[in-house]
């Protein structure tokens, strides 16, 4: 499955604008490590195909073009958003010890953890200079202060949301309120700033930028209760993940939280040795997928995602655009929704 | 040596701003990590006395009213140096494995690494949040943008000088040079955007918030050396570090790199193999410490500091303001600079 034409049509231009915000930066550890993790190089700076998949930033700049916007006004914050995403990928793999992503070393893998610290925390102060920036794309003061405000409260709500997702690790009464709470956060609040930023650029009113932000927040829910299913029944030829890696990460996701539930009293306590165990053995985790399949998780979390993706249709709906302009915004949502990797 | 009137006098006004941007934080181990880390609660929640010196945001106010503007206007863009601060310190006590920090456990000692870092990634967005938000205060949309701008600027200049130090510990070739370019990011930065966030607060012309930024930065540095002087022969009561912990820390400080430049070969060699070992004996140290004395490191350092402490006070000079004005700002530096903790 690829991605829909609307979301590659500017990639050329957001990629040049990315790579444009590293341009003067003197070689260093640092910018080797940046330009590795965003795809451009490989670990000894030679030239590398881009590895991401920009769907946020891509989200972004279709936003902007279905209020009316142009894409020079979406290009910083279409930026920023990625280079947030980007920090927050680069601290998730040093926290979760994953030495593999996409198929490639993580940065903490190739320079250490104390490195990768720095290299997240340098993306997000250059996501915060570019959206400070964006006044020379022709954006007023006052709307770049409000996406810089947008993107800074929308960041710090990711972090809340990863502070709760390591600390439901240890946990075994994870309720699915709580797990939506945690992706609302985690995963929600980023896509509402991808789309809230979008708007903010084509100069939309206040209570658009926030329906819109809305819109993506629940997209975002939608999609990660997606990234969970494919964590635990993807291929792992196609996600980069080893079949079964969430349920040997103790992760909490949905399936897991359902399978809590909806589990028989043995069962659960099966369950829950299994995720107190610090090593989850093969015969362990084929069980806990047995179980899973017993109970229909897939099919329920898919069920969970459609509920979400059908909020998000509502707020845009509430928006009352032209159908028109908004059709490769939706082509673009349900690409990511149906996405197998 | 206690802290002029001059740091202290607003000292109050800045914590009750600092705690006010936490106060609708709903409670949460995020919560818990922050208002332990900034000094007012103990691990459990309990209140305890603000640990914290507050030295960088008392020179944002000092700075503000030099140039004839108001502490109101200071007081977020203070916050927000404070918070950046805090931020690096948090993940510099997880990357140096530190687990004390001014007599206190280090948050990750008690969060653990993954919690921690998430920690300092909420600072700092809670510093962006904070700078944006410095318009409620009076600020122009235009005042805000450029602190943003700044801060930001100076914040990926601090995570660079990061890197630099980390990648020092590996190497015995460190020069001078490398040393002052490496601490006018990790320190010097942070001191720059001080003084230079004091200045927009007070309205000031770009030449004069570039000046200030300067003389903020070389007294940066002559503090680092300070602090690399402390770090060596500090008196561990005072400081809460043990005598000599640069060393074990294979810290590319101000004194080593000075015994590495003046010392003999066959001293050298031996500087070599001590800074190379994982482990630094009691002995090693205490050879190093000989060396040093020997051959004057510490005064070497006095005279380094002096150097930069007077290339500050030319800076502040140049601006031609009445000697009144500045006569706290001045008071303030002298005593940073003659602190023995």
């Amino acid at each position: 499955m690829h991605p829909p034409a609307a979301l590659s049509r500017h990639r050329e231009r957001l990629e040049e604008h990315l790579r444009s915000l590293f341009e003067s930066q003197e070689p260093s550890v640092l910018r080797r490590m940046l330009l590795y993790h965003l795809g451009w190089e490989d670990p000894e700076g030679n030239p590398a195909p881009s590895a991401g998949k920009r769907l946020r930033p891509g989200l972004t700049i279709l936003t902007c073009e279905a209020l009316g916007g142009s894409i020079e006004h979406a290009l910083p914050f279409a930026s920023a958003v990625e280079l947030v995403h980007a920090f927050s990928l680069i601290h998730d793999d040093v926290q979760d010890r994953d030495r593999m992503r996409h198929g490639r070393d993580t940065v903490w893998s190739i320079w250490g953890e104390a490195q990768a610290i720095n290299a997240g925390d340098a993306l997000m102060a250059i996501a915060q200079q570019t959206v400070t920036s964006s006044t020379a794309a022709g954006l007023s003061p006052e709307a770049a202060l409000i996406a810089n405000a947008l993107l800074a409260r929308r960041t710090l709500e990711m972090v809340e949301g990863q502070v709760m997702d390591i600390a439901f690790e240890k946990r075994t009464d994870v309720t699915e309120n709580d797990y939506l709470a945690m992706v609302s956060r985690k995963t929600g609040a980023l896509f509402d700033a991808a789309l809230g930023l979008g708007a903010i650029a084509a100069g939309a009113a206040p209570s658009t930028i926030e329906a819109i932000g809305r819109c993506g927040r629940a997209f975002g829910i939608a999609f990660q209760v997606r990234d969970d299913v494919l964590g635990v029944w993807g291929d792992e030829s196609r996600t980069g993940k080893a079949s079964g890696a969430d349920i040997r990460r103790h992760k909490k996701s949905l399936p897991a939280i359902y399978a809590f539930t909806r589990a028989e009293a043995t069962q659960r306590d099966q369950l829950a040795l299994i995720y107190g165990r610090d090593d989850v053995s093969d015969t362990d985790a084929k069980w806990v997928l047995a179980l899973m399949d017993s109970i229909g998780a897939s099919q329920y979390c898919a069920g969970v995602a459609g509920e979400y993706r059908g909020a998000a249709l509502r707020e845009l709906d509430s928006l009352r655009i032209p159908p028109d302009e908004t059709a490769e915004l939706r082509q673009a949502a349900d690409f990511l929704l149906a996405r197998d990797y």
